[in-house]
């Protein structure tokens, strides 16, 4: 269980690694959406292997296929199944791991829960599982884009220790894609990437921080209690393999602030209500304000390593073991179009939840 | 929507806080159970105002009432209808409050969504509703203690910059409750109820960060892909008010880690695969693999402060207005069987999901 | 589990037949409803015992309480709970019954499933559960009345082998609730009241044939596939205790007619596309088209009679007992109520999933 | 929505009729159950077109792959997705009918709701639908037959007013699959057979009703209230296109009975409790109590007829037209796999749900 996301704008994602193909259905879009298969082709691209020298050199075109859903260019509101083929497995760069656990990875976790694993690149718990979560978002970001000119904007904002400055304005795709790193600072941004080179010669990987940007969010959504959006959003985030945290607005740094320095100032702007500050980050009691969204999602070091690592095999003995295969030393870069998939699942469930729900109910008319 | 949570324990939380009453109805309790109002009473009073110098001075006795679901003292398997009546509002302290929006509330928010609010006390975006969590969770606990004697222990790490050693145990409830804080280190916690009470004088408020930890979890819990364990204790955490942040493990300080840091070697232990560190938290790749479980939870300072505050009214203007009324300069302390609460509805839901699926099939047998 | 009806209009019962009350929760409720207790209360005096000679006499006022998500009149858009006092249990009625399992009933079964149960009145099976789903029901209606001013009304059509005849007209409350059986055909409705009278002397129980129609519903609810209106109607009728069986429009006789018979020929009126017949009973592949709903649903004779009869001891001794206490000779009359409730939330559920998807998507737009 | 069906054994289902395949997928089903597409195959040749001479001649071999989920002939819990290829569309056969509305099709309803429809062989709305229902059932039936040995047999019991007698045993596969109609008594099955021949040269179309019994089911199953076991069953049951009744047990005939007749006296028998009639058809209260299950489901006459019809074009103006193409006089023969599915489908779902909470609590434990 667990491979379906959201109540509504509902995503199910199949397929292992290494097995024919990978893909998804997505049942509740909205029909009459103009949609082909360059729209889901970009973001995917983000993601896949082999795009530039501090990424896994695994080939694959990830090339999307549309086989139901879609008629003459346009969404029918029926199940939307996509997939993609899986070309360059390489079985042979997993034989000697068949019979152990690597650290950090799912292999022992998944042998227990199940009794059973395809050990061939993680089987399921490959980020290879993505796929189909980058074609939905891409799909979740046009109905966005309908809704509100809503736009998300993921992008790199520290490599270990290695972190950009504050950002002054909603940055462009064109100036996030400019780095390979996915960093819209550019001096930051060749600092990272000497790095993740520097520790990819040695064999070994790192960590970051991705932060997510949101704009032209329409004020009212989010359900208050359980489904609160940032919830949902934390949810979402950590769902996304090698995660380790998530934090919103003012975040961990927000908890060594006085009340009287953290809380939003309402004031009028333009007929509206706007805060002028924002640690809020645009959700207040679980719901939009209209002031932009923001937040951060940590990502560990790639499991995957080619250092010499102790483990035990699948009988429990101790053994040595070095990693062989592609690997990408970073994630972050390609994590960038995951992270925005998400949030845009995210906003369309819960613009579809509000939207549900809104009679429009005057007192003089019921 | 949204006041649900579990897919499997489902727990449906009720009640404004000026209502007349606030409850919880449980649907999914295994039949069998022992269990009387003063399982439920314990939980709840730890959360119950007035307990203490640094909590709100608002009278609650907060008394669980059972009204279905439990017959000669054992659970039926039917629904548990709980609740406690609300004794001590105080309408008056909000009388100027009802035309404007305060700041960092959810006022603005709910009316915007709604076109309707219930304006004192913040209505259903009290933390009042916790309460229902709370009781809910009490009984999740007992089932996990049946389970597997699984314990869950949350304590306040921090509040605002004063922050507990690293704690070399697992605690009792005792030591946590030995301080009005709810941290298990003396000192810190002495230091940290000072620090409350100066700025608890000053008018203002402080934010802080629990730690939560979870011992003798089966190995083989949570779903991969979207329900990863993780996922779901994200969601849980950042539906608290007041929550702005979760990390899980390494969390954010483990994006400045290398991969051969931060990978946890497995190693063999009285024939079971241990990991000699534990980064992962007890959790690979959404599965637990029997370490202890531990994560962080950022709260922010609370939004009602006594200092004069500007905001806007109902019509968008500009007004100043200063906090009455009785509130928590530090929501921490009260905030600790919350936390525990919900991770008690997570594992237990993964616990249900994961029994379900249970065949124990064999190849022979087939 | 299962004690919930509803994706977005979601209602939870809970309570057991003499436990102290019997409530619901409603989550999903739009804001700005106007709602009162009388709005509710009319609907349960149509279920409430003792309201004629042929139905129990059982005294219980069945006086609604709205404790939550409402305010000056208005609904708020959070959850509804209510709930009334069990007034009138009399346990002794049920001392000789503690021990053994009543024909037909669900004691054996809830014993079997659970290991446990409350032997008083049927426990959690009790038709007393459905006093929730009226009062849900009732909500659901106005809802419904908003909207389109869709109207629900449901009729005895049978008792045993009494039948009225076709009716050319779709019946006001007045006509139906003229009799105490609830058939708006008056002569027929004489002949079912004596019978009924006839049999309860015996101390024996009926069955029969509820006809619910409805009118006004826009075309296009109901989702092609799994989520039929049909399919969801068929599970809300089977949900109600004592029902057998379902069917819509030409249903099983249907089963006897030619594809050129049973064929609705589409014709254009007012500027509308209509059908000539109705067999399709409003619904064409799961979604409606504007005409008039219809569908029937059956009720066996109840299983509470006051004859001796024949049964087993819980530890599976054979034992002769003859049931005390107030029954219904034949629950039709009450079911009544039960029927529109649960079609009503039907409709809205449907209705609201309809919603969320309507983007208004226009290919000059996006 | 709608495309998805089960809470734990959830199967959703994706693909239009004349698109370039049909699929499902499956997400919750139990590791380790070994499965090749043989399994599955057997079960969707009963429903393959062209069987017989009294089903369409479409020719489709239907043949499934499997593309996820299962790795060295066993299931991985991990998601199991399945297509066909459709490989006979004639998109010709349609040409006429692009711009009218079909009666008693979905084709004027799916317009209405969508704005848009892939015309070509009722896109959605097209029994080719059920090809993911029964892959997933097959499936369900294996675990099923893992769990207890329960067995599910459908088969057709009238055709217009041809109805077989009462069958005194539980019929194999084998003696339901000697006709081509699927009705397991011979002298009915030739009558039914000659019958829809007739009516199939007429270019008119036959319903009827078909039988579903189940043996074998724990003592157990079910949820009170909403999910009660023969709820879930009609609402499977009216999802299947051209269904418009269920009925289980004693069904529209028991409301005819009195209740000292139609209650099932219990009794014991080898240490078990069991009834000597069955009027409840193994369910009491929504639960099972280990009697054989059986059900009858109505199936109206097939909507496609090679008549000349009058209808309206998408114009609303009158039209005729003569349905050309290949289509079944009779839907049910080729229905009883469908049915089967389905009913494994519910099966599954309920012991996964009752097994979820099975805590095995006893008093001195907890």
């Amino acid at each position: 269980m667990g491979n379906s996301f959201g109540k509504l704008f509902s995503v199910t994602t199949w397929g292992e690694s290494h097995g024919p193909s990978i893909g998804v259905v997505i049942d509740g879009c909205p029909p009459l959406l103009p949609l082909n298969e360059t729209d889901i082709q970009q973001d995917l691209n983000r993601r896949r292997p082999g795009q530039s020298s501090i990424t896994s050199s695994r080939k694959e075109s990830d090339l999307i296929h549309i086989v139901s859903g879609v008629y003459q260019g346009k969404t029918l509101g029926t199940p939307i199944a996509m997939f993609v083929k899986n070309e360059d497995p390489k079985p042979e760069d997993y034989s000697e791991l068949l019979d152990l656990y690597r650290p950090s990875h799912a292999d022992f976790t998944t042998q227990a829960k199940y009794g059973i694993r395809n050990p061939y690149g993680g089987g399921r718990s490959s980020a290879r599982e993505t796929i189909g979560r980058i074609a939905a978002g891409a799909i979740a970001k046009k109905i966005l884009n309908h809704i509100n000119n809503i736009e998300i904007r993921a992008y790199v904002e520290s490599i270990n220790i290695i972190k950009m400055p504050f950002l002054d304005h909603f940055p462009s795709v064109e100036e996030i894609d400019a780095s390979s790193v996915r960093c819209p600072d550019p001096e930051t941004a060749k600092a990272m990437v000497e790095l993740i080179q520097k520790v990819q010669e040695e064999g070994d990987s790192l960590g970051g921080i991705i932060l997510c940007r949101i704009r032209n969010v329409p004020i009212g959504l989010g359900e208050p209690v359980f489904d609160r959006l940032e919830a949902d959003l934390a949810k979402a985030m950590l769902s996304i393999p090698a995660t380790k945290g998530f934090e919103i607005g003012s975040g961990f740094a927000g908890t060594q602030m006085k009340g009287s320095e953290h809380n939003d100032v309402f004031y009028q702007k333009d007929s509206g209500i706007r805060t002028l500050t924002n640690f809020s980050a645009g959700i207040q009691g679980g719901i939009t304000n209209g002031e932009e969204i923001y937040f951060r999602v940590a990502f560990k070091p790639t499991a995957t390593i080619l250092k010499t690592q102790n483990t035990v095999n699948t009988n429990g003995n101790p053994v040595q073991f070095q990693g062989q295969g592609r690997h990408d030393p970073c994630v972050l870069p390609r994590a960038v179009p995951i992270v925005e998939a998400m949030a845009a699942l995210v906003l369309v469930n819960h613009w579809m939840i509000h939207q549900a729900r809104s009679l429009k109910l005057t007192s003089d008319r019921v």
